[in-house]
């Protein structure tokens, strides 16, 4: 017996505005559509307009779903079905594990890429993609240490690459670090271990929201912090060495001295 | 006086199946749609369908209509416009120095992101986006020595760093280098340098239309070539360290023995 089909579809950014439109055909074929709100926060305005587009009720997985129950599988046994996540699904790993889990169960797995904040932040800074070493995520300081991070962003500035730091996303706790807050962590724990670099003075962009009506940016040096609050989901930049046309986009569009 | 605005939208991957739906919702909006043809080849069933969509009549941009001449720059002055890039457009630097120039000639540009080969190749590799360093793409030796891609190549190995190698298209000719092609290219100028890395055996992807109905996963060991040819546009993914989950997919979906 053929297994029923499973579509792991990537929202994109900016809620059910990223759907790519093969995605909104998949989710009007399928028999159920599921939804995960732990990798990233997806509103419950996202969740109605996915439920009016497909014509389908929309059922929210959480975390223990994909990694300890089995909801998921029990859906997928009794008919094709729908697995929306927001950004480029496969980019975290939870979802890869999900995809060879319904593999070695005998589905056919399609995966619809949305877009990702990982290259959509990266080309609105205007560095290039060439010269960005390995990205890191911030987390609490009491979650894990940010010493890691710093220690990665030390490494690529040293090699002249540029970083990108994603920052934390709780579902459990409904928690989702700021940009402020995020700085405010990086440099108290620069002070503590008096980490060289990266140095005061460095190009650094904080990127919140990317995709949504609100999006925002904020040009800054490393050092710095913004004047309120950049509620996220964000992200955070930090430049390497700088190309005469990075140097050129970071005058230009964000007003930096560089 | 207010200038028009420019929509920078992000087709994604797979042709127009990839617009997402804020994407669809502008093209509809804006007075002219411009499709760029010379980053990413889109083919003229999407155009015919993307023109369908919109209800507008589709112009193909070529290079020079943004790099030397004005074409785009006179469309915008006589409306709100589109302009449809394959893949997430601003990681091209070409749509990069477009904001720059549109945003210096007064207009608000909006970009709608769309899924990019960058991280759809990395999620479908089922390896760590935290440990890929920096990307390169390869083009056919007479246009640009190889060497750079394979020093690249060896240098993130030596830190145990994965890399994405874009593999070049070029519009004006209508070439896109074959997934085989650029192994070819890439072991016979490795012979040429004596290079120690890659070394033989290393797991190695190539991904050829990803997000077309006919994508295509080839896996292999560094060293070896696909039976045939792999079709273009493709990209290669070259694996360093291995962490014990990335090793179980290697495995799993596409049979490697790691």
């Amino acid at each position: 017996m053929m297994m029923p089909r499973v579509y792991i579809i990537g929202l994109g950014l900016g809620g059910w505005r990223g759907l790519p439109l093969e995605g909104l055909e998949a989710i009007r074929r399928v028999s159920r559509v599921l939804v995960d709100t732990y990798t990233n926060p997806i509103s419950d305005e996202d969740l109605r307009e996915i439920s009016r587009l497909s014509g389908k009720k929309v059922s929210k997985l959480r975390r223990g779903d994909v990694e300890e129950g089995d909801a998921v599988f029990r859906a997928a046994e009794e008919g094709d079905i729908a697995i929306l996540c927001g950004g480029d699904p496969l980019i975290a790993t939870t979802h890869q594990q999900l995809v060879r889990e319904l593999r070695r169960r005998g589905h056919e797995v399609r995966v619809i890429h949305g877009a990702s904040v990982v290259t959509a932040a990266i080309g609105r800074s205007g560095l290039h993609v060439y010269k960005f070493g390995p990205p890191r995520t911030l987390m609490r300081p009491d979650v894990a240490p940010p010493g890691e991070v710093l220690r990665v962003l030390a490494e690529n500035i040293s090699r002249g690459l540029h970083t990108l730091v994603l920052l934390e996303y709780d579902a459990a706790s409904g928690y989702v670090m700021g940009g402020r807050e995020a700085l405010e962590i990086l440099y108290d724990s620069q002070r503590r271990m008096g980490a060289r670099l990266p140095e005061r003075g460095r190009p650094t962009l904080v990127m919140a929201r990317l995709g949504y009506p609100d999006e925002e940016v904020v040009a800054l040096r490393w050092g710095e912090l913004p004047r309120g609050e950049v509620p996220g989901p964000a992200v955070i930049i930090v430049a390497g060495s700088l190309h005469f046309t990075e140097r050129e986009y970071l005058r230009d569009i964000f007003g930096l001295d560089v």
